[in-house]
């Protein structure tokens, strides 16, 4: 269902307020996130020991969380330090701890096997983070299994109909078959549109007019679900897509991250970094808000899809030419499921 | 479960707009109606053969229907006619198109063998399209099994208790035992009742007062749950039981058809079709109204009845003598469900 | 799951008014309760035999009880008095009817065999209607298993924590070990405090302050999940605690029942009497409205651990020193779960 031995995004830096407990869901465990007193941030298992009632309606107490049922104290490592009225306490009576890293705004979570948590797994998000970048954070949730979410964003054929009125627009996304390039992390898959319609969000930005050449070159991370795009536009023959990014070009860098949160809900964070206008916040959110659109309309056809899955048990779907990425990170997924099945992780 | 094999209302001819697109679930399938520029209804499964996206949720294209995730097109057979980027198109990607037939202002829809939908099985409901005759179209959605509704209907002693206030009024709708005449396509009950009291509905409207002779003569066809009731009151001893109709008479016909939605949640479409005051619509809506209210009366009965029955898994029901009816209908109805599921439908 | 062999309360007493039709589910039962011209309360099976309507839907004629589906009449001991349109009725067209005992403001009902229901077994709630005490009639109903409440209710470490802002307060309610004494019908836990704090709720009542000795000595009776609890404070070591109650110390004593609804659902009846400020109902108002917030916020926590458990299958729980009390009663509930399962209830 999921792979455990990965780094998924547990939450925005943000989210994770000094002195506040902030309980999320991922990969079906309840997990209690707080920052201590370093500034690291903990996160625990949500379910006390003893009666399994959430940590998160607990009590911080310096840099131990005390649950407000039975008043069992926990330190940052999950071990109990405290059981009223007691003076042995069992080393058993510790709840799971799991290694973060706090890195380009995101708290990354490591749900598998702690031995296995190297931080150099993570994929770079710098651009999120970068002085020479500007971007709001975004999160959604989807009532839908993630998988759905990756079929999606390893098929840019949807963005002509899905998007039609927001970032699509041509059909030649629809028609293009993307160059796919196959790493250990994953794929890279490039798409480029020489001489095409400039998207309808940007017309009110740019100094020129269609055609342009747009391009979206992303990086595909199977582990933790991680996008990772070089995006953007710049005017026709102007050598963008050779790589000569012109000054006026409009250049993105999106990351986008799923993390599941059950079998059949969704955690997505993303960004949508751009490197210009970089001292007028109001693009900023122009184009933040544009995006959270169109993925609003993403979200609103992926849980119909997983509404007519779910009721759809015995049948089988059918691929297509514009199907060839996602089977190929599928299948990918399926083998490393197997693997850590198998105890291989 | 259901039978497949049979003429079912899908919709109000009105429920299927030129230019707009249709969702119903029947019988566990998803479905999309819309109209072609010929004006003919068609019915596909609510359901692309790519990635299972709703195609209620896409696009209607001169008289083909592309599903707005990836942009595949189908046409009104259910074959599939354009895949973007893509020249070759498989047979084998098309989704299923179901026999539609319109007649008596409903949308019939047959969901099982294709080649058994002979148009001429359909129930004769011409009342509620009828220049003789006026009604309006009632829908209504019941949290229940089909089923219960069918014993419902079936069975008039309930018109005593359940429409006290409304239809009823009478013991000897609750006394009487009916006539039951049995053919190929299901029941005949015969229901009179001489010198009884007017029903509550009609003193407004009558010129004369109780006693009246009632009659309740309605047919009940198992495929597709359609009941045609001929059914009115006159003054008592004018003839109207040996079926000489005074010109005072009023005079009804009432079509009712159940649609399972799921194994428990049914479709209910109906009409009161009346052959009096036909140039007062205000008549109309008040009978019509009337209608509603006392079927309200069975629905929010028959959902606490279904409800009791889903907490009661190991009881049985016990039978009393006003179940001659129901109990026929439900035994033909198991056999024709074993004779479907043996392939013999 | 639950002992079907022991007295519940079904209700308040002021829950069934003459007249009306009462509906609650106990014990996965559907049972409506209704007062008879006696002025006993009836209670059957709110499930008509024929076809499984709600009775609570039905009219009450007398002291019988008529469907209003199909009419069919039953009188209190569940016996079928009448069915519309037919002379003969069987004897095995009744509904179960159930013992009930109206007795100290509450209605106690017996789910299981009638032959052992005897009202000897009753637990004393007398405080609850003396005029020497004065009490309001409080309910409340958990979305949670009735045991994650009775393990609450036999731990009163939990004061500490969960009710920290209201009934709670001191470190010592947490730390300290009770007296546990075991009976045939349950447990005795006595808690004693000498000179400890006031609780917060009492500031504004007392004419002396911190320190106080409290007590709280409760009666468990596994059998109907009934709590009866002597507790209170008085004046520092003015001999409370060695049974003299001083004229100026406050007294309490709660009556708490729990009744399962099912599996995971359970309906709360409790009161706080009290035997001081007999004249003021506005301190009688205060107290209840005060143990109402506190046990709100028991609720909440309880609600919140039914929900972590549900979502942890595969986990155990960790017993801590304070689970003492709560571990002994479940041990003897499975007991006599088993015993009951085996026929020997």
């Amino acid at each position: 269902m999921f792979l455990r031995n990965a780094w998924y995004v547990a939450a925005w830096k943000d989210e994770v307020v000094e002195g506040a407990l902030f309980a999320r869901t991922l990969l079906e465990e309840p997990v209690v996130l707080f920052r201590q007193s370093s500034g690291a941030v903990a996160a625990l298992e949500d379910r006390c020991r003893h009666r399994f009632a959430p940590l998160s309606r607990g009590r911080l107490e310096g840099d131990r969380l005390r649950c407000m049922y039975h008043g069992l104290v926990y330190d940052a490592s999950g071990a109990c330090v405290e059981i009223p009225g007691q003076d042995h306490i069992s080393a058993r009576a510790c709840v799971r701890s799991y290694p973060i890293v706090e890195r380009d705004r995101y708290v990354w979570i490591w749900m598998g096997d702690t031995a296995l948590a190297n931080p150099d797994l993570i994929p770079d998000c710098h651009w999120q983070d970068d002085p020479a970048w500007r971007c709001k954070p975004g999160y959604k949730h989807f009532a839908a299994d993630y998988r759905l979410i990756v079929d999606n964003l390893l098929d840019f054929s949807h963005l002509s109909f899905v998007h039609a009125s927001t970032l699509g627009g041509s059909n030649s996304m629809a028609t293009l078959r993307p160059r796919i390039e196959t790493f250990d992390w994953g794929l890279r898959i490039t798409r480029l549109y020489p001489s095409d319609v400039m998207p309808p969000y940007a017309a009110a930005l740019a100094s020129y007019s269609s055609p342009v050449d747009r391009w979206q070159i992303y990086d595909w991370h199977i582990a933790g679900n991680v996008l990772s795009m070089d995006s953007g536009f710049a005017r026709a023959g102007a050598g963008a897509l050779e790589g000569k990014r012109p000054d006026d070009a409009f250049q993105f860098h999106s990351i986008q991250a799923l993390t599941p949160e059950t079998a059949s809900t969704t955690h997505y964070f993303w960004t949508y970094p751009h490197n210009f206008a970089l001292d007028d916040p109001s693009v900023t959110d122009m184009l933040a808000n544009g995006i959270s659109n169109a993925f609003e309309e993403d979200r609103v056809m992926i849980m119909a899809q997983q509404d007519v899955l779910n009721r759809s048990p015995d049948r089988t779907m059918f691929n297509i030419g514009a199907d060839a990425a996602p089977m190929q990170v599928r299948a990918r997924l399926e083998q490393l499921l197997a693997a850590e099945a198998a105890g291989e992780g």
